[in-house]
């Protein structure tokens, strides 16, 4: 089995794409090469964190293109000359054209902060997503990874996992115990998908066990 | 504190009626009287369960009335005589007037068989929760205890727990598991209620500490 060639896109700090870096650095994500970071954001931490640990750190400037189709398809030519097999979004706070999306079918993740289908789809994301379960009272809440579809989290459910909402919570503090979870998500994630484990049918995705 | 009269409407095999009563029996649920079942179907297997504890179960046939304002009518009369100060939901197929909710303001609770705000609303009840949940191809659903207000399952949440989903879980396998959480859920949050420990701020709901 061919190693799969991994970027990552990120928008923000990074921690996400740190979580799958330190995931292939001690083994826990398997058969996986980080071969490029991008960023829409020149000053994202995320593009030093890569630098720092040798990996490639690409700032695609959206101002640069006359729209979203047009950055969307230097992404894709970006990706393609790398041979990327996974894409992984990891706090990319741009919306993906439908042509990306097809052009990596079946081979984009993201990682959401709830439980999905609770407190998702389009403006939920960041802040937002906390800020709303708070409001509405829920005791439990939690992390998402999914596959990545032509809607706004929408695609199949490859990981979820709950979080306890307490009395005291703050949308910080939420964030900082959904974020947690996140990071030890979507490293599996990623091991699974590049160790070819995880199977779509449908709206399901079936795991196959080690 | 007086102890808190409770009525639970059911329309089927009442085993969250069950455990609500083994709550009262074995002191889990404190300061509650089991004053009265209501059941709109004769047949429903819970009104045998109050019977064969010496409770009071009544049938109100939906038939008899010339509409559902009417039965609600009846069923707030009914309610009302008895004093009760509680209205437990425990698998009750028909949705309450405005009126009735009116009626036990802050004083109706409900279960449901996810974690609302996911697979609830109007239709969403029985297998069919079960069922969306499944071909949703969500990995973690549960079960949701929360007052009843004017809406459709969207009244202020009281407790809600986590049930994960299995791969070889069916509609019938992933009901039971479920189920076995409202059965622990539905008698904690009535106890929590008869000792006034429950306030409502907002769709917040808090729990007092014992």
């Amino acid at each position: 089995m061919a190693i799969k060639r991994i970027a990552v896109l990120a928008s923000g700090r990074g921690t996400n794409l740190q979580a799958v870096m330190d995931g292939i650095k001690s083994g826990r994500v398997r058969n996986a090469a980080l071969r490029l970071v991008v960023s829409d954001n020149p000053k994202a931490y995320a593009l030093e964190r890569a630098r720092a640990s040798g990996i490639e750190a690409l700032w695609i400037n959206p101002a640069a293109f006359p729209g979203r189709e047009e950055y969307n398809l230097e992404l894709i030519e970006q990706l393609r000359k790398r041979q990327v097999d996974l894409v992984v979004l990891a706090g990319y706070m741009r919306i993906l054209t439908a042509e990306f999306v097809r052009s990596f079918k079946d081979a984009i993740i993201n990682v959401h902060p709830s439980l999905i289908p609770s407190f998702c789809g389009k403006g939920y994301y960041g802040e937002r997503v906390h800020r709303e379960a708070l409001e509405y009272g829920v005791k439990v809440t939690g992390a998402t990874v999914h596959f990545v579809d032509e809607g706004t989290d929408t695609g199949p459910i490859i990981l979820q996992q709950a979080v306890e909402v307490l009395p005291e919570d703050t949308v910080e503090s939420l964030a900082e115990r959904v974020l947690e979870v996140e990071h030890l998500l979507l490293p599996r994630a990623v091991d699974l998908y590049c160790r070819d484990c995880l199977k779509i049918e449908g709206r399901r995705v079936w795991i196959k066990a080690d």
